[in-house]
């Protein structure tokens, strides 16, 4: 008898402790960079899973794992997932809940019996982190022809080795070529990794694009003195106009508000001293809007502060762009159907956008895309206290496996 | 036939580029962090030199060299010297030339074939940079007994080295006692470090005193979270405390004017990533006055505006103190002895502070002591540019030579 297909909870907790056992962080936590051996291990969990499920598995060439389960007629696959890397202190759900939630999906509908008009294609992205190896959605952004292969391959991370000699080294680099599936559709489960599901009590967010991003890593050169004889207004003090920089960044983001967001995460000084004026300071920072034009002011109104400030100081202030992303939106079909679904699950949905970029980001590309969120405790995220309670995993992977089965029925 | 004792510039300039091929860093400047292999060589060297001019070496349990000159009777010595160690992109004549003039005057004495009635001690004091092993001065401090032996020994340095096993390993844990000789004086010549004699055309600087010191190091806890999604007003940020700090230390000492200084020297951020929040930020401030009870009014100011910041910010800010030095003045008379000397030598002399440490502010606490500066090019110090015209190292040596004479006719 065939059944309606369920989420089990206890299943995909289950799959969620044994695969946070690789890279366990002694107090908490996860890491597992991208193409380290951490990454390796839980790749090869993944794929032991994905075939004992009965998913096909094809690994392209960098290195993005898609397991296939067959449809009932050759259309263009409905492919969901996310990625199974993490940051150096990373959290449990990020990137694997939407991985493990849709492998869920995939068993739910074996245990049911169900077939689907569509293929599906489960997917872990390569490096979605970003944190080894830049850019962040790498494996995505490849797929989509966004980044050349080559270029990839020679992207140096930050320990020195290559992302086409670690491909190689964990047995990644697959034959598949990156874009061999043209997707009907992406849908990407994930944490908020912000505070306004929890805040509002909201279960479900149905995600209605990703902010855009701009990063710039700022380099002065100033002169180094001695910190006890040298006159303050003889200084060219590097660390002075860092700290310059720091209160501005804030104080933009803050002024124009909405949904402007300005860090400065990164500083080194250099010599780094106690008693010794800094000589050059590295230093980046990241600003964010949902609204395009919003962000190209941001980045113009930091580019006339360093000028202003570069003179002020008498320091000489470069800079050189790490990533720029514009902000994306997902169509409205993609984003109501998140919405009627939750609703039909009685589980209580907002529209928001996404202040983190995402892979779904880079898929927006290539097919209809949006993203599934669900609450994250105090927002926290890239931290190992990340947390979302059992109820709410199993929310969002019951959304993801009914919209999915809606797309999967989809004609065009 | 006797002659009058002259300094030799060719020889001195000799000794100082052969010292100096020691630790040479490939730009120019030098690297011989304290009781490193490059110390140990140039310690080798400098013993060598003391014994072929015929001074008697002892080194003490802290690696202190001294090579004393015997006098024509059995007084307490005139001691004079400073360090040859240095920070990690030091220049060429910051301490070195202290120790190497002082060399050279005991030379010429020999070659005048001169004795003077006290004997005289020239000296090498341990790790007076304090890059490695804090705090700085640390051999003059353990010879004035401010600092136990013991204690010093256990110091670890940046490496994860102690002292104690750092004197052992390149052999200079020597049997003297330190504080074994009690001078009859201490006179300490150096370049300026700062800029003031070149400003204003002096070619000799008579030292008043040292500037007070107050090096204090900051721990902002904040929390960490994701620069995309976390709202500006929600966040604890500890690189913004970070700079708000930086900012502040500039403003406070420009406030106070004066002889205030203040530096942000050292900043440590985590995670130290563009796209994260920073959790935790390390700092250090230092601050300097040459009147104690205006740096203590500074330590307040600092103190009560982490307060605040602490508060503002939603950080918790902790401090430990990593040293304080009241400002030492030095005698009247030992002041007056320097400018005299260079009266009659006829080189433009004023008097002025020091903004720098020295080991003479720690012989201050066991005898009269001074400092005799010449200019630095640009006022640049700890920097591998530093640079005194030949002319002006001349002229220091020959005030320190003749300094040293009269103190060493002194009877009380």
């Amino acid at each position: 008898m065939r059944t309606s297909p369920r989420i089990d909870l206890q299943r995909l907790l289950g799959r969620l402790d044994a695969f946070n056992r690789i890279g366990a962080l002694p107090g908490g936590g996860n890491c597992r960079l991208a193409l380290s051996e951490e990454d390796r291990a839980g790749r090869d969990l993944l794929v032991r899973w994905m075939r004992e499920i009965g998913l096909r598995v094809s690994v392209d060439a960098i290195g993005n794992i898609i397991g296939t389960r067959a449809g009932r007629e050759e259309l263009a696959p409905v492919m969901f997932g996310s990625h199974v890397d993490t940051v150096g202190t990373g959290g449990r759900y990020d990137g694997l809940y939407g991985v493990l939630a849709g492998l869920e999906a995939c068993e739910a509908l074996n245990h049911a019996d169900q077939t689907t008009r569509r293929p599906l294609a489960l997917v872990a992205f390569t490096n979605e982190e970003g944190s080894r190896f830049p850019p962040y959605a790498m494996g995505s952004l490849v797929y989509v022809g966004g980044l050349a292969l080559e270029e990839a391959y020679a992207v140096r991370g930050i320990d020195g080795a290559t992302v086409g000699e670690e491909l190689r080294r964990i047995g990644y680099a697959g034959n598949a070529c990156p874009g061999f599936l043209t997707p009907h559709a992406y849908l990407e489960l994930h944490i908020e990794q912000g505070p306004i599901l929890e805040n509002e009590h909201f279960v479900i967010g149905a995600v209605e694009g990703i902010t855009g991003l701009s990063w710039t890593e700022v380099s002065i050169t100033g002169r180094s003195a001695h910190a006890g004889t040298t006159p303050m207004d003889l200084r060219r003090d590097a660390a002075c106009a860092t700290g310059e920089i720091a209160v501005f960044v804030r104080r933009l983001a803050q002024g124009m508000g909405g949904q402007q967001k300005g860090t400065v995460g990164r500083i080194e000084l250099y010599p780094n001293l106690v008693n010794v004026v800094a000589e050059r300071a590295v230093l980046t920072v990241d600003l964010r809007n949902t609204d395009a034009s919003l962000l190209q002011q941001a980045d113009q109104q930091l580019a006339d502060f360093l000028e202003r400030l570069a003179q002020q100081e008498h320091v000489a202030i470069a800079t050189r762009r790490l990533a720029r992303f514009e902000p994306v939106s997902f169509p409205a079909e993609m984003v109501s159907l998140v919405e009627t679904t939750a609703r039909e699950l009685a589980l209580p949905c907002r529209r928001l956008f996404s202040g983190a970029g995402h892979d779904a980001q880079m898929m927006a590309r290539l097919c209809p895309a949006t993203m599934i969120f669900v609450p994250s405790v105090g927002g926290l995220s890239h931290n190992v206290h990340e947390y979302t309670a059992p109820e709410h995993l199993e929310a969002g992977a019951s959304v993801l496996l009914n919209a999915v089965l809606r797309l999967a029925d989809e004609v065009e």
